[in-house]
């Protein structure tokens, strides 16, 4: 089957707007105006806004030689509408902004923004605004995601309080287990020339680097078991940083296990065969995109009962006061501090 | 005087959003969540919100070698807020994005940081978000705008009607000039070593360039006027664009005049020693940050009134039947196709 290179320049960027209109059609009576303007109107009812911002760059979030352009286009909805989802809030509107190396062909564009067309259906989101740009130094994809909530509704890093149970979406330390499969895989292939990645039994540590999901249900789930989180935060650079920036806003001190933090059992064995500690993704890794939040201790039981709407989520700790520092307990019993990336003396990739 | 180098790695990426906090305070009441938060959170009031994202790549849109980081910052604010001037709303709010290569010393950060202080300032903003992450791709500033506007009174590219008249604040070309100025001194510099760049007579060419302001002024005058556009858009890639935007969203063509384009006088001269033409730079310029709007013909009169609020605006040139195209008249009485950068067949710069 032989490919169409259709160069960017032949439609130029106000030509590749013009093209990509018809697949994101506007979902929302809210939307006044979307992509076909140099600004986005969108309707508001008097609740909050909650918005926020995130920049992909190539060869920091991702490396082209492996990522497919349409997941990559999916990963960029889902890791803009997260933070929203992460402030309790349901993510409704998303811009998008993007840096084109003139190497880019019309056809990989297009498969960029295919995967954030899927992304908008599949979470019910209107694209109001995308401006293409030229780049000298590769691909860059930034977003700005929108969400509306009830007032008071929205919920920040800072609420939480003495004794609140914390509890974590999900599962830890996938993504980035995945993503040292595929660095491993690139490396065997510059090595030997051949292109035969061995990916056996990895399939969703693979899913989780290259498509991961947004949470979204966790607010269906919160609600439904009339459950106000006290704060809540997205675990984007591994649970220590996730975990030290809401204990910092809130101005209290932090307590987890060890043997509760949730890990996916084929990341414990890819983990093992790349003596690589699994913990360590799980703390220090990143890209998860679950949610961290804390609840008040008498709403342990709604948490608990299983099968009632809070699959998925566990209880992984508890909230101390702040004099007592960040601490994870080991399964041997230790008690060690919590370090995250990105403060400091660290070498920092997000 | 000897210059503090601190690396950026030192205070870390959760470390430099800690340490710009205190130059950011928040100044309005609708701010109830901003930079210490993963996502911001604003309170609205049932008006429309209007939003734009923005995306600057170092190579593309500037250039470190000669650009002050301090400009730049402010800069990236007035480019972000344009748009929502340009959409008929007063901006209120503002996240950032940056990539950070790891070359920029934390000092350097503060000095763009510094930009972006003042410009909020200037321009009465809250900073609600803030999130740098780490580039191995030179930098890349993305900013999000944010304005509300009573219900129905954002102005769109879209509502522009046959003989309205077309209207332009300030002047064109300019930026674009001082562009190339700076452009001609760097390749001085490159050839004869020498740090001595001739700049004499072309101030106003680079404060265009370096530190734009955006035209918010014009919404106070349009105000006191009463004069309601029918159609507004942002003139950033050259006036030949903005029109052809806006007559292709409104299905229009248009008419205007070449010595009705407002040029400097200093556009002119510089033009002319680069034996360029100067016209050329104010329709397929950029940068220019200035507004493109139609009015009815029957509020001529109200731009007219000299001195009574309409300064700087000046009619160039009407609305005409989509039929009759897109077209100049030059002073030799020629009528002109115009053409744009951006829709093909031509380099694409932004």
């Amino acid at each position: 089957m032989s490919k169409t290179i259709t160069p960017l320049s032949e439609v130029g960027l106000f030509g590749l707007i013009e093209r990509i209109e018809k697949s994101f059609p506007n979902r929302r009576e809210s939307t006044l105006c979307g992509i076909k303007n140099d600004a986005a109107i969108v309707a508001t009812t008097g609740e909050e806004l909650i918005s926020s911002q995130n920049l992909m760059l190539e060869g920091i979030h991702f490396d082209l030689t492996y990522y497919p352009l349409r997941h990559l286009g999916y990963k960029a909805v889902v890791a803009g509408i997260s933070d929203i989802i992460a402030a309790g809030a349901r993510p409704s509107h998303l811009n998008l902004a993007m840096g084109l190396s003139g190497k880019m062909s019309l056809e990989a564009v297009e498969l960029l923004l295919e995967g954030v067309a899927m992304a908008c259906q599949k979470y019910d989101l209107d694209l109001t605004g995308f401006r293409p740009s030229s780049s000298l130094t590769g691909l860059s994809i930034s977003t700005s995601a929108f969400g509306f909530a009830p007032k008071k509704k929205s919920v920040t890093r800072s609420g939480a309080k003495e004794n609140d149970l914390i509890c974590v979406t999900g599962d830890l330390g996938a993504a980035f287990m995945g993503l040292q499969l595929l660095e491993r895989e690139k490396k065997v292939m510059k090595e030997t020339g051949q292109n035969d990645p061995d990916f056996a039994g990895y399939d969703y540590l693979l899913e989780r680097q290259l498509k991961p999901e947004a949470r979204i249900e966790l607010l269906t789930q919160l609600e439904e078991a009339k459950l106000a989180p006290t704060s809540m935060s997205l675990v984007r650079e591994g649970l220590a940083a996730a975990l030290l920036r809401l204990c910092k806003a809130s101005g209290t001190g932090c307590n987890i296990y060890e043997n509760k933090v949730p890990i996916d059992h084929s990341t414990t064995t890819l983990a093992d065969e790349m003596e690589f500690n699994p913990l360590v993704a799980a703390l220090n890794g990143g890209e998860d995109y679950e949610i961290l939040f804390t609840i008040p201790l008498e709403d342990f039981q709604k948490i608990e009962k299983e099968g009632k709407g809070l699959q998925d989520v566990f209880v992984i700790g508890h909230i101390t006061p702040e004099s007592k520092g960040y601490t994870l307990e080991t399964n041997a019993g230790e008690e060690i501090e919590l370090k995250a990336r990105g403060w400091g003396n660290e070498e920092d990739k997000n």
